[in-house]
């Protein structure tokens, strides 16, 4: 029997962040920039994306070591996004995950550097990774350029901002989050199961249930934008609403967003079973996804 | 005999530049963003750093397709550090190549998102390469990072702003510009030999000349900003002055500059003797560095 979901989560948790900080040690990065990037990559984040990863490689393997560098480069890139977007001309924000953003903390020129070298230095650590082959490193890189890059991450994050104020139809809505925070989910678990080894058609599957599991994690943060408790959540609620942003609640009803979630949980389900990953780790952050609180 | 240094550099830039659009077009990229990337990349620039790429595997080999993609990634990773740069909570500024920056033509959310795409786009580049051996992606990766990142370029970046309103020290000054332009520039030229399968010997010989090479770079720079013709440059001179930075001319005095540049031009040219990399084109680039007027 696998431990209590949340154990697992814990656990991945304590690796990836034993591993960051050994990688940053052996660094000689200049004071003010170290911390900075150390400051947003130590805020203690969920670190759902690295979990994720390694929860996909464990689904079909067993010691997952070869998954940390890139599961901690992934980690890098989702940070820095989230110090860019915090920026003033972005979505202005002071405070993330209960403490200051970035660029409050420092300034924002500095928040700029950091962002731009975690993005850099996530590349170089897959690149430097002695566990990977070169074709291993290769496909991950490549990979991960594209997720995050102006076809993938980037290009959902300048189509929100277009987004903002004007009413969206559910399709566009969607086009966005499978781009903004889908495309980096997706990989976590499509290069977690490519170290694994699977097949092309356990691939394809696993694809599927990633594209839905991105959905859901995203409705499920505009349903807790709603009934969310902003104690557990370390930010304020109803912010989607003040800024008329198009979400699935304000599309289609608070309940309806509810039943949304629900059906992409059986399609992710099904998919999971077509990908012979059932009664796996995925299986249980399927469900922590789609019923966390914050 | 070569032809001219100039045309030399015309030639290497048309082929950088119909590179770049082939590559865009093959590229599904949201308009908005697509428009703001190649506004900066296509707005005429020197390109020396891919042209002195192609010129450092050319001293050594013939045909330079295998060197194109990773010289434009290059340019890319030199584009995207212009546009933060010039960022209001950088340098602030308005113009640079007598045209508007990317965030005056567009806005500051939209200049940061397409800095963060060239980056990212850069490294997809590589990975993505047909001409490249999978072992001669990794290192030329591995190495850009390094130079582009908390480490390279950006711990120059971060130390320059640190450093900009107090009387810094030569070292001081030099460790600076060893990183935020000489770590690109040292690039251009150790990957081109690296394709070109140099020995480690000549290796050690032409990371001398680099470095040489961006501190002459620098110099030159520093002494155009007092005696250049704003009209060829593009740019206002004195900038330098009247921001209290420090620079070559301020710490040396004009004459004291141009001593230490004709002292640097002499140790690159024994260092490209070494290399066995005499009447090259490297050659001619170091004079064209050294004497350039914009």
């Amino acid at each position: 029997m696998p431990r209590p979901i949340d154990e697992y989560i814990e656990n991945g948790k304590d690796l990836i962040e034993q591993e960051l900080e050994r990688l940053f040690q052996a660094k000689k990065i200049p004071g003010q920039l170290a911390d900075s990037m150390s400051y947003s990559l130590l805020a203690g984040g969920k670190r759902l994306r690295p979990v994720l990863m390694m929860a996909s490689y464990q689904t079909f393997q067993k010691n997952t070591d070869i998954t940390l560098r890139t599961a901690i480069a992934l980690e890098m890139i989702h940070t820095y996004s989230l110090i860019h977007d915090d920026l003033p001309a972005m979505d202005d924000d002071d405070y993330r995950r209960g403490a200051l953003t970035n660029h409050k903390q420092f300034d924002e020129a500095t928040a700029i550097l950091a962002g731009d070298a975690l993005l850099t230095y996530s590349f170089e650590i897959i690149a430097a990774d002695p566990l990977l082959s070169d074709q291993q490193k290769i496909v991950l890189l490549r990979d991960l350029a594209k997720a995050s890059g102006p076809e993938g991450m980037i290009a959902g994050q300048i189509l929100d901002m277009e987004g903002e104020t004007k009413e969206l139809t559910i399709e566009e809505l969607e086009w966005i989050h499978e781009h903004k925070t889908g495309k980096l989910i997706s990989y976590a678990i499509t290069a977690g199961a490519y170290l694994a080894g699977v097949t092309e058609v356990q691939l394809k599957h696993l694809e599927k249930f990633a594209y839905y599991l991105g959905l859901i994690f995203q409705v499920q943060d505009d349903i807790l934008d709603i009934v969310g408790d902003p104690e557990k959540m370390g930010k304020p609620v109803g912010s989607d609403h003040s800024n008329e942003k198009s979400t699935y609640p304000s599309l289609l009803g608070l309940e309806g967003a509810k039943e949304q979630k629900e059906s992409y949980v059986k399609i992710a389900e099904e998919a999971l079973k077509q990908a012979d990953a059932e009664n796996s780790y995925l299986h249980q952050l399927l469900y922590f996804f789609s019923q966390r609180d914050h």
